[in-house]
């Protein structure tokens, strides 16, 4: 199935990131059935704090195939994103978030009582959420950065 | 006063981000009284939906002081930052938040009941607020983008 195949992309990325010295995050963003950005957490390897994976994929996709692809297009990551990629995702006009893993297993602490659907809810998006993909897969890399 | 005159380079970098054809919105991050990192909207001009211009600055101020120098800095912005820009400050470690103008009247409104105050809350960070600084000039320099 698509998704499977395209988070096993996002894995792949977040492999290159971990062997680069970065935690092992990993995102690619789909128009069309092709992959047109591949990001990868570059925040120690390049001593830059938002180059989280999907703004990484997100600059990479404009970059590759400008802005105006991102509208619609689908992004998928092995975690849950932070609020900063999560502004980005809306900010770049993405449609879709596949996540890697169940919500409430991959879903990070240290933001309070931020997760995806509550900052949806109040940023008045319509950005639509899949989750559970390659769910051992995606436990097992984020296991890897704890 | 110390907020008046950085407010005075944020704006001065926002001069400079609508020459380059881009929104009117400019940022400066200060620590110890020094200037350590300058942000302009790039978003036209590069081709980059993240390129806002508090992500700028702390990308700028990140390759010019270094990571580890953000923590416990201050942002000087223009208008109220989106969401990406605030979780970005969030991620920097970035303690204190100036807005040029009153909140109230710099707000933004595409994205539902967002508000810098309702996210602070919802990922429970502890950014100071201030704002009210140079509020005319901010304000007219936000209508130029308008």
């Amino acid at each position: 199935m698509d998704h499977d195949n395209f988070i096993g992309h996002a894995l792949d990325e977040a492999q290159t990131s971990i062997d680069a010295g970065n935690i092992a995050v990993g995102s690619v963003i789909v128009r069309d059935g092709e992959i047109i950005g591949r990001g990868q957490n570059r925040v120690e390897s390049e001593k830059d704090v938002t180059a989280h994976a999907e703004v990484d994929a997100i600059r990479n996709a404009c970059r590759n195939a400008g802005p105006a692809a991102l509208v619609g297009a689908t992004l998928y990551t092995v975690c849950e994103p932070c609020p900063m990629c999560l502004g980005a995702i809306n900010e770049a006009g993405i449609t879709c978030l596949v996540l890697g893993g169940q919500h409430s297993k991959v879903g990070i602490t240290r933001f309070g009582d931020y997760c995806v659907e509550r900052m949806v809810e109040l940023t008045n998006s319509d950005l639509k959420l899949v989750t559970g993909i390659r769910e051992n897969e995606c436990e097992e890399m984020r296991r890897r950065s704890s």
